[in-house]
C-alpha cells in the first residue's frame, strides 16, 4: 500500500501522495496556511486580500516547483496575483486571465515573469483577452540568468533568482500608488540591473516523472544551470565554495557596466537541497569577490527565494543599486513568504 | 585542485571549504549579510544591536547546521544572542556566556534551549559564572520532541522545531518589557503547550565527517528521528504524505490534554533536502488531521525553520494556544531570518 502510494515510486524520496495531484493539495495546503494573506481565484490563481484603494496590478507566476516562488510573494508591497502551473509548466492562459483580473482595480496590470516560451504564450493570450475586457496590461520579462544567452542577447536570457529583486521593486512601486507607466520603468530598471549565475550539485526529480532532472556524476557540478535543469555553461569538477563564488562573480561583473564602484544588492539563492550553512559561506566568497572588484554590498538576501524542487545548488544575484531601488528594496512588504 | 578543495570530499555533495573553517566562514557570512541587525561578539556569540531601554535577555543557541536556527531568530521581538557550537554539538561555555553577557541588560537573561546534555552542561557553566558575574539567570529547555521519551518522562524529551514557537513566544514577552518572572513563565507555558515529531527520508552528512549520519534505504522512512539523527520510534517503509501526515497528528494528540477542541498552531518544517511543495501537501494532511479531530488550526507557519543540514525530511509541531500565547505569536518581531 505505501509502496504505491506516490511519494516511493520516484527515484528521490518525496513526501507526496497522488504526483498529479501535487500541485492542487500543496496550493490547499499553501492558501490555508497564510489564508490571513492570500485566497484562490479559479483553480490556480492565488490572490491577495482585495485592497481598499485602486492600484497598479502586478501579476507573477510560473510553474509549480519553485516555492515559495511564485506564490509565496503575493501579498502587500509585492504581487497581487500570482498564475499557478503544473510543475516546471507554464500557468494556462485562463488561469493567467484569473489572476489578472483579481489584480485589476483600474489602474492597470503589469506582469513580470521569467523569460520563457510556454509563459510567454499564456501569459501572452490571457493579455490579449484582458485587453479585449477593456483592462491597461503591460509585461516585463525577467532575464537576469547570464549563462542563458551571451551579453550581446540580452533578450534571449533566462529569468531566474532575479525574479525576487523585480519584484520587490515592482511591488513596492505599485503599493505607493504609482502610476502603471512608473511601474513597468521601475520592473525594466530592476530587471536590467540584475544578474545572475547558477550551479547544480545534483538533478531534482519532477513528481510522477520517475527519473531524475539530468545526471551529474558524484564529483561533478554544473556551471550556469537553469532553473529546470536547462544545460548549463560547462560541466565540471566540483569547486569549492570559494572558487564557485569567484567564477559567479567573475561571470556576473564581466557583464555589468561599470564592473567596480558599485553599490550592490546581492542574494544567495538555495535550489532546495543545499544546506543553508552551505549558503552562508558561499554567501561570504561572492561578497568577498565584489569587494575585491571594488563594490560595495549594501543589501543582501539568503535563503531559499526560487527553488527547483529538491535540487543542490545555488544562485548569486547581484543587483546595480541606486537610491531609487534601495528605496524600493527596503520597503515595507507582506506576502506569505516575504516579510520586510 | 578543486576535487580536495573540501566540498567534494565527502559522501554528499556540498558548497564549502575546508570542512574545519565551516562554521566560523557560515557566521562571517550570517553577520555580513544581515549586519542591520546583528553583530558577532567573541568569536561564535550572535547579538542583536544594543537595545535603548533595559529589558529581559533572551539567550538561545545551540550546535550549528540548524540554521536558520539559532542565529537567524537574533533580533527585535525575539532572542537579544545566541550561542554558536560546531556542527551539531553544544557551544562552550566561553561562548555561551560571552552571549549571556551581551545579552544583559540588569533585568536578568532567560535561556532557553533544547533539552540535550551537552548543552545544559556548557550553557550551565556559563550560567554560573553570570551569576557569579551579578547576572540574574533562568533556564528553560524546550522538550517538544514526543518521539524521543514517552509522556510519563517529558523531562528527558529532545528540543527539536518546537524551539522556534518558544524562542518567538518568549522574545515577544520580553520585548514587551516583561520581568523575569513573566519571560520565563512564558517560556515554560509554550514548551508544555507544544508538541513536535519529524520524519527523515535520508541523511545528512556533517562536514568532513566523509560519511553519511546515518543510513536509510531506498524505500524506507524514520519515524520519530531527531535533528541529529538520533534513533526514531520505527524505521518503516515510505509512506505518503497523508499517512505521514496522519502518523504524526496522531501521535502528538495523543499526547496533549484534551486532545479536540484545541485551538493550535501548525508548524510544518522541512529539514533541508524536502521541496517546499512538498511541505506544503504534508501541512495539508496535517491540518486536515488536526480538523478532522475537532480542533482548530489558527495559526500556521510553513518552511524550514530549523533543518539539520541537507536532510529529506520534514517534522510537524501543534502548539495548544490561548489568547496570550496567540497574542505573543503575532507580535512583530525583527530578526535576521524571521519577520513579522
Amino acid at each position: 500500500m505505501t509502496a504505491d502510494a506516490g511519494g516511493s515510486r520516484g527515484v528521490l524520496k518525496k513526501l507526496i501522495n497522488d504526483p498529479f495531484d501535487a500541485v492542487d493539495e500543496m496550493l490547499e495546503g499553501f492558501v490555508g496556511a497564510h489564508a490571513d494573506i492570500v485566497r484562490l481565484v479559479g483553480e490556480r490563481a492565488v490572490a491577495r486580500h482585495p485592497v481598499g484603494a485602486p492600484k497598479v496590478g502586478l501579476v507573477i507566476g510560473g510553474g509549480s516547483g519553485h516555492e515559495p516562488a511564485f506564490i509565496g510573494y503575493v501579498g502587500a508591497g509585492l504581487a497581487d496575483a500570482a498564475a499557478v502551473g503544473n510543475v516546471f509548466a507554464a500557468p494556462s492562459p485562463g488561469v493567467c486571465l484569473d489572476a489578472i483580473r483579481a489584480a485589476s482595480t483600474g489602474m492597470g496590470v503589469l506582469l513580470a515573469y521569467g523569460n520563457y516560451a510556454g509563459d510567454i504564450m499564456n501569459f501572452g493570450i490571457a493579455a490579449e483577452r484582458a485587453i479585449a475586457e477593456g483592462i491597461e496590461v503591460r509585461t516585463v520579462l525577467v532575464t537576469d540568468d547570464v549563462a542563458s544567452a551571451p551579453k550581446s542577447e540580452t533578450e534571449l536570457r533566462r529569468g531566474i533568482a532575479g525574479d525576487v529583486i523585480v519584484f520587490k521593486c515592482a511591488g513596492a512601486m505599485a503599493e505607493h500608488g504609482a502610476s502603471l507607466d512608473d511601474v513597468e520603468r521601475i520592473a525594466r530598471a530592476a530587471n536590467a540591473a540584475t544578474r545572475t549565475m547558477g550551479v547544480a550539485l545534483s538533478a531534482c526529480e519532477v513528481p510522477g516523472a520517475g527519473r531524475l532532472s539530468f545526471d551529474l556524476g558524484q564529483g561533478e557540478m554544473e556551471i550556469g544551470l537553469g532553473l529546470h535543469g536547462e544545460p548549463g555553461v560547462r560541466r565540471g569538477p566540483l569547486m569549492s565554495a570559494d572558487e564557485t563564488g569567484a567564477v559567479l562573480v567573475d561571470t556576473i561583473l564581466a557583464d555589468l557596466e561599470p564592473r567596480t564602484g558599485l553599490d550592490v544588492a546581492l542574494l544567495v539563492n538555495g535550489l532546495g537541497a543545499t544546506a543553508q550553512l552551505d549558503l552562508y559561506i558561499l554567501y561570504r566568497a561572492a561578497r568577498r569577490g565584489l569587494e575585491a572588484a571594488g563594490n560595495l554590498v549594501s543589501r543582501s538576501m539568503v535563503g531559499e527565494y526560487i527553488t527547483s524542487l529538491e535540487m543542490a545548488g545555488a544562485s548569486v544575484t547581484v543587483t546595480r543599486l541606486d537610491e531609487e531601488l534601495k528605496g524600493l528594496l527596503d520597503a515595507p512588504a507582506r506576502a506569505a513568504r516575504f516579510t520586510r
